[in-house]
């Protein structure tokens, strides 16, 4: 969370970004939480993965996609991908105006919740190697170990998201990451593709005889929006506005299992490159 | 292959495009053919994989990359990268006046050597569906089938080329294209990163009692390149010069996985975006 100063629009416009659609899982969890409010969201899909590239990447097309968002009138911007806020994110409040919500720190306060001893961090290459879960989850007394899960991500693009091949790739992850860390109760799902997932890490964990609280920062990335905005009791709608930078086609038909409902009004977006 | 004349310089500079690293076993394949020639590969690592994007957005990638070899003082290039020979070729050599060879049409005829019935193409996403190999093949009278892979390349890149889940999802994949095409005889690598699996692939055939002939395109590239330049004595050695637009580091290290050797000078290039 930023230290800019709370925001009272009696109908707020909220951006909401990610590198694809994996960030319509937190807007799926803001909807019912400011239902008043208007929606731009924008997938950078022409550019994504974020997660396999370099940090003076990652903020260049971050920095580039939130200016896009403010410029159509966001009041707050949510940054609703673990990799542009583990390493964009003071990036981004410098470019902007408006006030700045990533995922990692409500994400790492919703596990101390959970949480005694320490947490297990499954991400992409580019967050674990930020290191900005460790430092977020060490900085509230707890022990940490992050996990590169490199291939989720496609596995849930390729819909396997209940398939065996999937499942064993988790048993993969998962036991080199026990090697390391056998005393941790949490798993922290530190991207946003990953709640899709869940389900299966469940069951997985239960079958290696190894069960944790499961968690992921989109219930809690929104709550901490929320707390930017006065409570709407006017029953105004939400309405939604979906930009991608690639195919529309393919962003409708991959957002729709992400978001838990059919997208409309989807645009396609050039931000050069 | 263009029709543009042929080029003869004594000792020719030659640009190599993909979005990553699989581009790479086309130049390995290029340097014992025409050993004196200087070399310029680049690959678009801060904006791949192509294979999961639109034709539009992939066009406007490769053009900007091949102009910038062009630029480089390339006196013919080679478009190492199957989603973008499949997709963009016709945009490509429209924006450069030097000679351009793509991947499509030399894996299709050396298919055609191979092949007495029908192919079977693996490929990405945007390489099955511009259907280029499938025209391609037609053309030359030969009947085929296209398989879009979209785990492969993820699993390539985590480095699991000689792995059970990498088998297992080999043998799904080759499962669905033999019920669709059961009389294929010849197996097209339509993806510069599948060459690297070919030895895993070739067991996997062995163990579903289906051999085939397994075929990339990347020794016939070469040879359609070689055939632009006249023979060079003079025993030269060659130069290559390496550009990445995201993390050289990664490229190194990935690089000389697909090249077979240790790459030098590796320059961070800026394509905008």
């Amino acid at each position: 969370m930023t230290a800019k100063p709370l925001i009272l629009p009696p109908n707020p416009t909220i951006g909401v970004f990610d590198s694809g659609f994996g960030g319509l899982t937190v807007l799926g969890a803001l909807l019912p939480l400011i239902p008043g409010a208007k929606y731009i969201y924008l997938g950078d899909t022409a550019r994504l993965p974020y997660g396999s590239k370099s940090r003076e990447t990652i903020a260049r097309y971050a920095v580039s996609s939130a200016k896009f968002l403010e410029e159509q009138g966001a009041d707050l911007l949510c940054v609703a991908c673990n990799t542009a806020s583990a390493l964009a994110l003071p990036e981004i409040e410098q470019a902007l105006s408006i006030p700045v919500v990533g995922v990692i720190q409500p994400g790492a306060e919703a596990a101390r919740k959970e949480s005694s001893r320490s947490v297990l961090v499954l991400a992409t290459v580019a967050t674990t190697q930020s290191h900005a879960y460790a430092e977020a989850l060490t900085s509230l007394g707890l022990g940490v170990t992050e996990k590169a899960c490199p291939l989720l991500v496609p596995l849930v693009e390729e819909g396997w998201i209940d398939h065996h091949v999937t499942a064993e790739v988790l048993r993969i992850y998962l036991a080199e990451a026990f090697a390391e860390a056998p005393d941790a109760d949490t798993l922290l799902l530190g991207c946003t593709h990953y709640p899709l997932l869940q389900p299966l890490i469940e069951r997985t964990l239960a079958q290696m005889n190894h069960p944790m609280t499961v968690i992921d920062s989109a219930a809690a990335t929104a709550a901490r929006v929320a707390e930017h905005f006065a409570p709407n009791h006017a029953g105004n709608p939400a309405t939604c506005r979906f930009y991608a930078t690639d195919s529309i086609e393919k962003f409708q038909r991959l957002g729709t299992s992400f978001l838990g409902q059919p997208l409309a009004e989807v645009h396609l977006l050039d931000l050069g490159g």
